[in-house]
């Protein structure tokens, strides 16, 4: 049976990735499935096995190594407003903790006479690129982050794709859009008013827009996030060559136009509970993100986002709000 | 008085720059110059501090840092060759110094009440660029390295650039070309040979090609990595943004345009010197290796390289083989 470690398997992508695996299965069989997390919700239950626990603890990615997962989903991360508040905690989650993994999964791929060759898919991020930038970022733009979180998420990129160039995991990166609509509670992500401003007014509450609403972002659903790592987890990696970093595809759309789609699948009562209250914070660290992507490459190897805005918004819609 | 560290201060590039700061000082004046290697060659004499150690031991880094240098230049690395064959120490001697050399500084700027704020120069390489790539890398093309070296240079590149960015250091990365014409034995670098198809002959030995002469690369002398040297060391790094990796000029063309510049120089007699034998291994590592630069930006940043593979070599015989 398949053994599936997800790292930061808590969190609302891991949720979701160990519910698809726990009804879907991996490649049509059952999985046996590890979540590990710092903390897990206590409405977080699903058919997996948890492992409650710190990354940056000594010995912890060893220990996860030793179980020799098949593959490997590492979402872990503290979100980018807190990696830009907090340097130190910043760069000792998302970066050392990776290296740590890498360097056990090589030990592991070492004594097990090279048979054992993991695969890892790490959640990277559009925020490795920062402004000044061309209108549709090409797979050959290069990584100038404004925000630590970016930093170290290419500094992972790099050593990820180190250890796979050398044979000792077979691993890719793909850079998510911002998820949007993310269920649940706003958390420290400066992305946050994106899903805010949507899942506020679906569900009768109040949202705060700190940004001018001409930003121009690019967003994905959970279940399309979702699905890109079921394609990185799965599909044929040597096509890559030694490029390891996916830029994914998703929605490219203002601020203006997601509330234009709100307007339309949920009606002007929603729209009236978006109040505008800039925050230069926020609105700076955004200045920096990308807009759009040429995902042509992405689109190729069988990655697939939402076409418009209003889908995003009905997918929202029909995976957190429709009773199943 | 100016206090200047460098780091890999026994190596040439090194030397040559203590020797450049020993005999014209710094912008001007007398400057305090203290070199940090594993070892200086006997006849390494120049009017400068030495202290003898690695950065690999613990709180070596932590020492130097307490010196509050004024300006920092990490020239310190094992070389491509080296770092290839041995993964552990390439990046435990390319990358996590560097990492603690950034927070050891930091911890200065912090204790200093925010007014230690030293610049930092560091010696990146061309190699943080791997193939495919057009025949002209420009400015904002990706990092996609196909060496460990790369990616060590890379990441370090990464972590100067959000360092700066955070105020913490004032850095900046220079992607030297390969220097050439090295004086002095070969060392282990891949790209050894680029300079002992030239010093050989001019010395009256053999020297072994072991790549096609079709490869194009790009080199610049020793004498104008000092010069890259200086004018990264003193030059304004506001106007760069957060962008504070430089891809530095040089000179474009191939081994057979290197060997026709050897016979206009040296002569027939010389050019025979060279015996082609091809090294698998060093063509592959040689393969994914840029061949030209649009090094527009740099340029017009005030650095400067030698003009044609010729000049090269007669500074080559300027520096090395005319008595003083």
């Amino acid at each position: 049976m398949t053994r599936i470690l997800i790292l930061g398997g808590g969190g609302m992508i891991g949720q979701k990735l160990a519910h698809h695996l726990a009804a879907d299965g991996w490649q049509g069989q059952p999985a046996e499935v590890i979540l590990h997390d710092v903390g897990f919700a206590p409405d977080g239950a699903v058919a997996a096995q948890r492992m409650t626990g710190s990354l940056t603890e000594p010995g912890a990615v060893e220990r996860l190594a030793a179980l020799r997962p098949d593959v490997i989903f590492h979402l872990a991360a503290i979100v980018s407003g807190e990696a830009e508040q907090d340097f130190d905690k910043g760069w000792d989650v998302n970066m050392f903790p990776t290296w740590h993994l890498l360097s056990a999964l090589r030990a592991e791929h070492v004594n097990s006479g090279e048979t054992y060759l993991p695969r890892l898919v790490f959640s990277s991020s559009i925020a490795v690129f920062g402004a000044p930038f061309p209108d549709k970022i090409g797979d050959d733009f290069l990584a100038a982050p404004l925000t630590s979180y970016g930093a170290q998420k290419a500094c992972c990129e790099l050593m990820i794709g180190d250890f796979s160039r050398k044979g000792f995991i077979n691993g890719v990166s793909i850079r998510l859009p911002t998820i949007c609509v993310r269920p649940g509670k706003p958390n420290k992500a400066a992305s946050g008013f994106f899903s805010g401003i949507i899942r506020e007014p679906l569900n009768g509450l109040d949202a705060v827009l700190p940004v001018p609403d001409t930003v121009r972002h690019l967003h994905a659903s959970p279940r399309s996030a979702v699905g890109f790592l079921m394609r990185a987890g799965t599909m044929e990696l040597d096509p890559l060559g030694a490029r390891r970093s996916l830029n994914m595809p998703g929605v490219s759309c203002t601020i203006a136009e997601q509330i234009e789609a709100l307007r339309a699948v949920a009606g002007a009562d929603a729209v009236a509970h978006i109040r505008s209250d800039p925050d230069e914070n926020i609105t700076k660290i955004v200045a920096g993100w990308p807009r759009d992507f040429d995902t042509a490459r992405a689109r190729e190897l069988g990655f697939v986002a939402e076409s418009d805005f209003a889908e995003i918004i009905r997918t929202y819609i029909a995976d957190e709000m429709t009773p199943a």
